[in-house]
């Protein structure tokens, strides 16, 4: 079955020393740059070149719906998620905002939602299942055969973008009840018991939170663990962490660079890493969000997030927020001067 | 003498509640945005209004050479100061590059260098004292009237870009010596012993590191403390940092947002902020510093910074990194949909 994932290749580091060597002879004291030297080093190494580009970057918005929600482990009510879709659409969502500040692409994908919206520019209706998921509470919320065809039409949104000269891309999510979705399978992949891997969410109080901990305990225990990613993402996940995953893959293959998200997005991620370990050359992460468990998430995967500003809201938001330091990344190794170009001097006294 | 400095009002906090109104009914859980939304709230009361813009950002880079330098307290010669000055002109810079990635206006002034630069477009030629500042391990390394005029160039300076628009502005520095100077503000200004305060600047190794400690300790004895911040500016400071506080003054005056740079720049902040303190309302701190003393100085000034990414470059860079998500803020006010307006159920189910 593993025949149809994308088969992403560990990164190519032959150019590492010369593209070490452009970024040290600039003007500025070795290493004074941070985080934008090992940054800039890594989206050369993706591209192999010394003048790397950020060439029509994009966002993914990938919505599903899930058939936990009606455990109430949301305070929002099932209906959102499609009105949300409405909202991206008509260009009213926080992602709209900030993918445009950035610069991007915006695509929204219909994964799996309960009804369906409306065509339009820049939405996609790869809907696998109307409806959503299937309450895991009861039963595998999709079976095999879904999970694989949702990685596929993830894998063959990427390759669209990739056709039109996309070579940075972050995904995005939104499903009410996804972070459910999400605890179980960071619970199940990172070995980590669930009350670890359970947050608020959108904005559960207190007794909320017990309730979805109660909820995800009980159905984690109805549901045998197994070593298979595959079959884990089925009985857990949600079409559009599915599809996150087939993108996943598919832009690591395409040597994109791919800008990290926060919970939902890296559980994805935890998924497509099990798969096969090389997505993670491909993999800037941009932040940290304030959900509990992604910090848990990011140390398993040895993460390094660029921003840390109390993000909890995906969508892709910070990674639409972390673009502009990739843009920064490239420009400073092609524009500026190097000491000897520059006639300074870099000797010491 | 306090007559001639910029008066910074105290921020007008009066449309705080009507903002924070506009900005939990967004479509987003309330809070979900995080940081971005109290960057959101200090720019549009900065700016009086529920609409806040970007415009015209710009960054000033002040640079003025140090007789400090005399003393080995750089791994740089002092001729670098000059030779960077020309580097900016010419454009090969970090903070050329940075600044145009985020699409700022740069301009670059002489505020007191050993050696004349030619005139360039952005260019301008405040210089002081051509020499740059005297040596304070024998005498204070500027006239009291000497760092008044520097305060009033680099006032003038922002209010010549107030006049063409801009509303957001970001200083830069460059000097070598310079974090000798700005040690030694911090060390007074803050009362916090001078090894705290002492970095590796450019790039010192454990050695060049000792001995700068030993010059600056035995600086700091030379002097006595004082109370009167125009005093210890004018014992320890530079041009560039003298022309930094002017500016900060007058971009508070102007109700400009401010993006707080890293050690150098924050060194001038703390003198401007003993000065007037309403100063800090306009302020964003753009990134935490490598630099050993940025994060005591922030603590001082129970400041959050925006960004950690390991940089100590100077000259602005981390103002023009942080610039984008000043951007996103004032995208998401403007920009997002509220959930009456998108019918989007904000309810509990």
């Amino acid at each position: 079955m593993n025949d149809i994932l994308p088969r992403p290749e560990p990164l190519d580091r032959s150019m590492a020393a010369e593209l070490q060597q452009v970024i040290d002879t600039k003007t500025k004291p070795p290493g004074s740059l941070g985080r934008l030297e090992s940054l800039g080093l890594q989206i050369g190494l993706i591209q192999r070149t010394l003048r790397p580009r950020i060439e029509r970057p994009a966002i993914l918005v990938f919505a599903g719906d899930h058939g936990i929600a009606a455990e109430g482990v949301s305070p929002f009510p099932q209906e959102v998620t499609v009105q949300m879709v409405a909202n991206f659409i008509a260009g009213g969502a926080a992602i709209n905002a900030l993918s445009k500040a950035a610069g991007m692409t915006l695509e929204v994908v219909d994964a799996g939602v309960a009804s369906a919206s409306p065509g339009a520019a820049g939405f996609v209706d790869a809907a696998i299942r109307r409806g959503g998921t299937r309450n895991f509470a009861h039963e595998p919320a999709m079976t095999r055969d879904e999970v694989l065809q949702a990685i596929e039409r993830g894998a063959a949104r990427v390759r669209f973008h990739a056709a039109l000269g996309t070579n940075v891309i972050g995904f995005g999510e939104m499903g009410i009840a996804n972070t459910s979705a999400a605890a179980c399978l960071m619970s199940r992949i990172c070995c980590v018991e669930i009350d670890a891997c359970v947050g608020r969410g959108t904005g559960l109080d207190d007794a909320g939170l017990n309730h979805k901990r109660g909820v995800l305990a009980a159905a984690l225990a109805k549901h045998a663990a197994s070593t298979d990613p595959i079959e884990t993402l089925a009985t857990f996940g949600g079409f559009e962490i599915a599809m996150i995953v087939g993108a996943f893959l598919a832009a690591a293959e395409a040597r994109m660079t791919i800008l990290v998200d926060g919970f939902i997005v890296t559980s994805a991620l935890l998924v497509a890493h099990a798969l096969n370990p090389a997505v993670l050359d491909y993999c800037v992460f941009a932040h940290a969000s304030d959900e509990t468990g992604h910090r848990r998430m990011l140390e398993h995967l040895n993460a390094a997030p660029l921003l840390q500003l109390g993000l909890r809201l995906g969508e892709g938001t910070g990674a639409a927020l972390a673009l502009p330091l990739l843009r920064a990344a490239v420009a400073f190794i092609n524009e500026m001067a190097s000491f000897e170009s520059a006639g300074v001097s870099d000797k010491a006294v």
